[in-house]
């Protein structure tokens, strides 16, 4: 369900007028759906209830404190990857054993701190982190859960820099290293190495790569116990799709069909880690036109949102569907895709005021005129915005809302200069 | 003149041991040579003395306030893309005559900001920004001086993503144009529309470039008065290389050489705006490594630097010499070149803790034996490295220090967990 529509020739944000939060609060600002948030969550939950996973919400995707509180009303478990996010998912009231801590490069003190907080469960990358966290778990004389991140070397699809279950990838533990870990480390006092974890990559937007990693694992798993280890917990990582055009990513019940059959009656304790199916499309940033110019060979609309409001594009290709805040009712856009083309647009690029070519929110659309002043909104950037954002060109960070209904909270204030110089004049 | 070197197996920053620094102040941290930005910037006003250019440091290259200072008290002007930038200016001190006000998408705020504080001249890069300027010179009864931006269409032979000089790039205004804009404002009576401003992208390693757009502007000028439409500034821009392997990019002397003659005896007062040859390889980045791995096919060096510190590698694709901070005699790098291969080093990917396969500082580099705690060095990261860092992952952003012989300055503290929320609790 989607809570961004047009309605009258402008945009709303479920009860609310987008083109009101940026009068209100100026722009650039990122603007979130409660209600969004709410039912991405559950078609999750809901889809894989059979499984009675703990659905951890990838807090990388969109950390803001405001949302992990309002997920966590919701029954959401946190998936930190970093002292920082165990910090955030703490803040917001997650139970310590509800947050899994993943990541590839653990330092010791973050490893330490989330011992002492007593963290639900590691996902461990590397056998050098693996002896880490074994001899902490003695020197703290603590329990500690923990799953290897098997690298299953499935291609997920998706842009190169954001696969991780290949060979080739930084990321996991290849199988045959993990089965000799798994036996290393299956009579330790304290560190308890139960746990299968898989991620290859975000988005997936297919049911199959998940098929072809969870078989694996379940093999590995069978593997495991004919050797009389038990492994109690597969934790089948996060990644899948969202609609950024429109209809390109499985729905969370077609994932569920093809995964649950696979685990269901294994006896496993099942740990999700979705992040981008539930934030990208709960939030859209929206910018204001602050000059349009035609060259020789382009047309230009220069937005003050830029690539340190959101990288995607300059760093991952992405595309987001972009389009005026109150086009008229001519010019309603009748889907989010790259082909749309209506009568009376014209071709042009939306770009940031950054002093370099990488600036671009969306090359070659095909917009209704623009003029300076006019808003626009920046589709689906819930996810892997605002959390991604610099200050680079000393340009301070955007403003977020939540909104609910006719509710508008604010929930990240806009930065001033003052907090660009913050850490340099506190020296 | 290179003021990071190795000496006895291990690294120095001028007097000081590289070291000795991520001992005291932890790391990812950013260490910046005061000689090197020193030598650095009167390499460029010592070779282009002949012109008495006003010399505009980049500062989106490298923005930290007490580099600005120290720049400033070198004789530097500032060359600034933002408001932001433009109070980074004043509050090191300078004098507003000396800022240039550059910026493809100036909001209407900014430029009343920059009138206000009575900046010496705008960079304007559009019709529609300078119909602005010219009403709110009105507006405020002051005198505004400023210069056209003016597209050469000339390729710097640049990444794509910052290459500005072409007909396709969002910046500057076509020379058709620009006659016609020169003569339309030529009599405003506040707007001193008299310069033209050139800038083609960055890093530009050949004088070439710099000769074709000049000679194009000039030619212009020389239109211009034919019409009599005077003008008396050129501003030749930035963008001069930097050695990320060494011996790439032309020296400063060399730019000057071909460049001077152009202009010498034109009675043109002249502006540049150098930022990376003067600030890239006035720093280096010191990481730790948290971690060492090796898949099938391929090894993997994890440190606790990341996309976040530096994002050059993953978003341009920019070539980092990386090297261990005590490799020891037998390891002492002889250069800093793509094609190293000291005998005893492996083949390594030097990557960061972020969770995506794009946080990589080095990709197929071959190395000396690196252990777990073992520093490393990335080089030639003063320039768009620490301005473009961002808290993805929840990470907190590195130190910084400028080192000064045996005196080691903390310019910027690290930053905390507190100051990740501090924008989301104060709503």
């Amino acid at each position: 369900m989607d809570h961004f529509k047009y309605s009258n020739g402008t945009l709303q944000c479920e009860g609310t007028e987008a083109a009101a939060i940026a009068e209100e609060l100026g722009t650039p600002t990122y603007v979130y759906s409660k209600a969004a948030f709410t039912d991405h969550f559950r078609s999750i939950s809901d889809a894989f209830a059979p499984l009675r996973p703990k659905v951890c919400y990838s807090i990388k995707s969109c950390h803001n404190l405001h949302i992990l509180r309002l997920l966590r009303g919701l029954g959401a478990a946190f998936d930190a990857v970093s002292a920082g996010e165990v910090r955030r998912a703490l803040e917001a009231g997650a139970n310590p054993q509800d947050i899994v801590f993943a990541g590839v490069g653990k330092t010791e003190a973050e490893m330490a701190f989330a011992i002492e907080r007593n963290v639900g469960c590691f996902n461990v990358e590397t056998p050098t982190e693996l002896e880490t966290l074994s001899r902490l778990a003695t020197e703290f004389n603590r329990e500690v859960r923990a799953a290897l991140r098997v690298n299953p070397d499935v291609d997920a699809g998706t842009h190169p820099y954001t696969t991780t279950g290949k060979d080739e990838n930084k990321f996991g533990i290849e199988m045959g290293q993990a089965r000799e870990l798994y036996a290393q480390y299956a009579h330790h006092p304290l560190l308890k190495l139960a746990g299968v974890h898989l991620h290859i990559g975000s988005p997936v937007n297919s049911a199959e790569p998940y098929v072809e990693m969870i078989t694996k694992a379940l093999t590995l798993i069978d593997e495991l116990l004919a050797k009389n280890i038990y492994i109690n917990l597969l934790n089948i990582g996060g990644g899948y799709g969202a609609d950024y055009e429109g209809g390109e990513s499985p729905t969370a019940a077609q994932y569920a069909d093809a995964i649950i059959p696979l685990v269901k009656d294994r006896g496993l304790a099942i740990i999700m880690e979705p992040g981008r199916s539930i934030s990208a499309n709960a939030g859209i940033l929206i910018c204001r036109t602050t000059s349009v110019k035609q060259t020789k060979t382009k047309s230009f609309v220069i937005t003050d949102g830029a690539m340190t409001d959101l990288i995607r594009p300059a760093l991952y290709q992405a595309y987001h569907f972009a389009w005026p805040v109150a086009p008229g009712e001519a010019f309603t856009p009748p889907h989010r895709g790259k082909s749309l083309r209506l009568d009376g647009t014209s071709l042009v690029d939306i770009v940031g005021p950054v002093c370099e070519s990488s600036d671009f929110l969306g090359k070659d659309r095909w917009l209704p005129p623009i003029n300076k002043g006019d808003l626009i909104a920046v589709f689906s950037a819930g996810a892997y915005g605002a959390v991604m954002s610099s200050q680079y060109n000393s340009r301070p960070r955007a403003a977020e809302v939540l909104v609910d209904g006719e509710s508008v909270q604010l929930i990240r204030r806009r930065e001033t200069y003052d907090d660009l110089v913050a850490a340099e004049r506190e020296v």
